[in-house]
């Protein structure tokens, strides 16, 4: 695939959570990365400034909000309110791992729903548009009253299972929420589904507290998750699917947010692989060999390239 | 239960769409309601005044955004207005069924997301909190920047089910994201579920493009939703069902929108009951023997009567 | 009249009130109708997609908020919203009728508003122009802090009766609040006025409650109001105007809102023609003859050009 | 009437403008005025201070925005300013007579609407509350988000030619568009109205412009307008109404603004009588023996005390 | 310096505080002032229209707040929302002196905040850019949420003083804090500080109540300021510095406000020479020998032109 | 001093950053610390709840925002947020150090005004009260539109050296823009000023770049300075006054920011004690013997209890 068009009024910039990806992004578009000075104080207040003018500028700005999610979170809000009053014409973040997305409603009484703040902030700033991939719930979009562009990651990764031909594959939801998803996998795959049901009744007889529902025996389990934290949860599933007579159990997911002790309970588990993207930078450590990643930068390209000129984002979805 | 508190200042009212809904909470509260006119002019423009003096005063004003929703909400809305402009302290809409709610995302490219706008335009009229029951999907609550008290029917609805002491209970999601709410009932009544998986696979075998997982032969089905609207998913989940070798079929929901032909159908179907709540009025015609309808106006009411006397809320929720 | 004007970025849609009005519009600018779909779930609600990319044009929404009102603004609003969301680089509303617009002050205590309510819920819906035509009360503009371009649709009533040579005219305003409109036109005509004084004397001894100030007799009166609604007020206006030896009556509004049973007094009426205008759509049983619909899709489709490349509106007033 | 209310919480401030009529007010209500100094530094620049705590407090400030009107204004969102800083509970603004309330449309293009900007400002500054009398344009309210209370001086007007218990009456509108505001004086006074008809055509043959349409022979003529500029209106019109043979010229406003040379002008003319109220203040040299004022400071006392209390203000109204 | 950009869509407008610089800017761009009518209804309110279209140009409007401040700042106000009103696709507010700058914060308990209240002020009516000069502190600039260019007027008046080639300078700052100012020009010219410490003891035995910091003895004394009020404090700066040995004494600053009696002060004082800059239009009466005054149009069109061609207003600085 | 106030509706909660401080403002007023728990999720975003009703309270929420000043930030936001949802009546953030204060003002292009966006995020959030202590420049309150109260420690530092009875003083500013705070200092102890002059002249032949302006010779030198970061500049101040002949050098400052290597300088420096006040809490390994900690809990749970009870704030200031 290669691009020409008449962006001249585009710069891209990015601060300091995913430089791989953003320089891939540049690459694929062609463009010089803007120039940004992003540092911390003695105190380790960020101290920022921009290094060429942005006067008059659409600016596309690069920051996964993943861990240290507040100092990154904090970048971005300081880079968009100096970008803000340096005169840009609009300030397009492009957030490929949206941070804080699970806290998107008051699961208990007295919560906050940070999700929403985070939105708020961002339109207090001067965000004038967020293109995100995936988020945790569809619903995050309404969280702003600023358009949002939301790229799904799922076809990457069901085409890479579609490539692989296995023979016998069961979608595989690790938790009770997920069977929308796994079924989404599923007609793609032209497959079965499965759920592990997870239930919280005190005398519970299950092993592990769950419950599998849907046949695996002697199928290629994938478990699809929109993004893999612990891995508790998906480990936990591939042990119990093996126990049913699973042959083998795959995993993907498009957010690697991968805490601790998640690669080590992954290295140790029955997931053959994780298939995952770069939404989130992976450090060396955690680029073991049961990981493989996959790139949403031409993704991530194509949509800037389309809201630049104006095109429909919706064909990326096909 | 007696209500004796010193809500000297509260005062409510209702719009048109629940009239009966308003009356039983004004009643279980103690307290008149508020006086006003809402009438329709001659092409049609809701003509409104309030007939009482509410300066100063904590208003509750009592809409369901059912149908037609677009004349309920304009409603709500005016009244709103009015009630700002009358000096009103506070305006607290307490809308049991909050409409549009499952047009809480852009489910393809170009959609509105109506349930944001809605909230945007109840904030940007005047309300200061809303008070509602159990929305589509609980991130709607993140659509407001003002306090949101989202009441629980679901103890209602269940304690009924653990009252009829079933022997052999399945609890049964319609749809492939009923799920969750379908664990939160099997939890209650200590019983396994099953759902309806519904797959878009071109040339599928499956009889009515669905299959059950888990197992619901011999049992009694109890069918959980949120809200049903013309009832095609809950009647033809209960024809697999029965299919399947279930002994009974069963279905509850919150909110019974019951669209056209919705309750044909359900007298035609294989459900013996539909047990829901008057979130939503009934209208005669709709009050038919298989419908059972409880009542949420004590819920309503204590929330309301908490609010105003700044207790707290989750207590209801035990 | 011909055009051509270089406004690549235009895009025309409408929704369901007045698609004749717009098609001519359309056809005037020559341009083709965006497409869109705006339908009803089975429950009422508004169901809407854009079928076109629109990011980054300017848009032009023709949508006149007549009976029913509710129905059409809640239309428009949701319609914004998707815009908004669809990334349109503005949002001109353009609204020939502007329904609500007599609810534009608190005639009583304890009154909503309308009008101004409407303007804000427009704004927050994400409206970024309104182009409107006649407003009830020019004061109206002022409830919004968006640009509005209010167009006079006085010139193609007033040069209807310039066309007609009367020889012996007096214009009459049929209420004590509509002489300086009556005065306008009667310059045009170079003709005197008159009026209805319409007094509130409990014992009043003036037929009808009415009073004629002026002199009709042997006159050919042009009664003159912005908006026919049940017609009640022109239709015992020209009684009056008769028994007082007036030689016949004509009318003319640019609003015909004409609710039940305004064409059936008019029909019945000494009212000779009724001249006025296709900001509202007349549905086939309402064209009757005494009634000349003069289109102002003209007056509209100049406008929006004009808006587009950045010309002045006013010289579509001389 | 005297006045009892625990008003505790409430404190009267006063800027420049008219401070007779803010010292009534206070007396009335039997409050001290609060302190504060509003100077001027240098260079002009309004200085301001509290002189006390008012954290917590219900503030009334009065500030009438007549000539000079962009001193006053300022004075008074300055004054604001400080107010909302100072953690003032509400900050209620009675303005008397609310300035620039005749620009509140385009009358031409490319004109602003200042009274909608003012009260944009207003509120921006963080007045929670207008407690005005008798706009010029009753849709000025609707120009605001915050509660309006109007309060109507045409009671006190009214009254006092009720009280003169004059013979044969007729009420005069200066212009075409005060037809509304004479024939509510006229229902009051059991009268027949009369309008001075001005109009535009190029070789009129009438005097001064100007027609009377109506009857005034031989009767006490009362203009009435709602305010009073240069009183070239009412001057003009009395000397046409003398010329028909009207035995006598009253005149009436709320709002004295009397500009230059206004009481040159109303001293020579034929006008008997101006009655007035103090919305304005009027300097020594304008205190002449033709004009009569009436105080609003009962009017405006009674409504700062409903207001506090949580009283319905319309019951002023009768 | 000459000028060829093309910016096209770039209209100039200027206000009535300070035409000669306006004028200046126009002729240094090259381009005509825009046509606006701004006078005095009788009674004293602004009356204004902008007499050719603005619809989708980009606005400067120029316009110092200084004397009378009030008067000319509601100017501005009204104007930007007329502007907005007219279709202005950005409002540029080029504000060279912006008054009420020094209230910039609570010197005192229950003080506004008087230059924050203007930066609100002019965002709600609807200003899209500030562009000023030597603000009295640089934090005013956070006041507003929209772009403020600060130019920088001290190149200027340090050029000028370079120039001058002195041998053996002090620069002297008239009061406490005003020590950076003068180090910034003391290390363009090379040159050592001192200031004039001003104490507040009781019983203090110095005279004027103030005392030198820094030797001054023989040299040419520059006191720097960054504006000039009644310049009270340069002439008394100037007594205590002659005293002290200062050889001769200059001043400078780039706001020459001059209250009452300034003029006159200056005129008797020891200052040989006060250098400033047009920001503030001086009349004839206060155009004297001693004072001295640099234009500031060419920094000012610089900029405009940069904005408006979407170049860095950065070089401006060097 | 004992405290009794009838504060029945005020709760006081803490997050992590300065939990001594705030138990000993709770413990003064006399009033249970808030439930709460802040913790961090796996991938280090921040889980908090509020675990007691505070619907309908006034909420005291203290969090200083030093170092990790974003963490601490956005734990503050998240609080503010829950708290808004938790239906609070008002939300009064005390932060004793305001963080960011530094970045109140471009100092070159192309750089954000932080402080300005932390206020902006603040009152997005919900914040409807802002108290703090010795903002860097007073300006920073002019960034809030909701009520900042601005408590001095600067009375508590000035005691307790007039408690010392120091013979022979000169207060000393450290740096240019350091010379108003010294002065007031100096003017409570009755004493002469002087300061650090640095200058940036290329081939200075000044000691370190600086030079003091004043004389210190046998005199006991109190450096002051609002915060006190990596202590460079005091340190080097102190060293040029030594070598200057003062006979000792004191240093006071409100925030002991103290970065690495702060402590470690100060110890090896001339500075014989540094007086600071507990705004920021010192881990153990920065409480060495030089350092002297004063408590500020007294003067903010005094302003906290003059805020709930509605008294004057600014009696705290004598």
């Amino acid at each position: 695939m290669s691009v020409t068009n008449d962006n001249a009024k585009m710069k891209v910039f990015t601060l300091n959570s995913n430089m791989p990806l953003a320089g891939e992004i540049s690459k694929y578009i062609g463009i010089d990365m803007g120039k940004c000075i992003v540092k911390r104080f003695s105190d380790g207040e960020i101290q920022l400034s921009i290094e060429e003018s942005i006067r008059g500028y659409d600016i596309y700005l690069i920051q996964t909000t993943s861990q240290p999610g507040n100092e990154y979170l904090m970048e971005l809000l300081i880079m968009i309110d100096a970008m803000k009053r340096a005169s840009a014409k609009t300030i397009n973040c492009v957030i490929p791992y949206f941070g804080y997305s699970r806290q998107d409603r008051k699961a208990r009484s007295r919560e906050p729903i940070t999700a929403k703040l985070i939105a708020n902030l961002l339109e207090k700033a001067g965000a004038t548009r967020v293109i995100t991939v995936d988020l945790h719930a569809p619903q995050v979009q309404g969280f702003f009253n600023i358009p949002v562009d939301q790229l799904l990651a799922f076809p990457i990764l069901s085409n890479y299972f579609v490539d692989k031909a296995f023979e016998n594959i069961v979608v595989v939801a690790p938790e009770n929420n997920g069977v929308v998803r796994a079924r989404q996998l599923a007609d793609k795959l032209d497959a079965p589904i499965a759920f592990i049901d997870r239930n919280r009744r005190p005398k519970s007889y299950i092993p592990h507290g769950m419950e599998i529902m849907g046949d695996v025996e002697g199928k290629t389990a994938i478990i699809i998750d929109d993004m893999v934290d612990t891995a508790r949860t998906i480990t936990s599933a591939s042990t119990v699917l093996i126990e049913k007579g699973a042959k083998e159990v795959y995993a993907c997911c498009t957010h690697p947010v991968l805490s601790e002790p998640a690669v080590d309970w992954i290295k140790e588990s029955e997931i053959k692989e994780l298939v995952t993207t770069d939404s989130i930078y992976l450090p060396k450590e955690k680029q073991i060999d049961k990981i493989t990643v996959l790139s949403i930068a031409p993704l991530l390209a194509e949509a800037m390239i389309k809201v630049q000129t104006n095109q429909s984002v919706s064909t990326l979805f096909d």
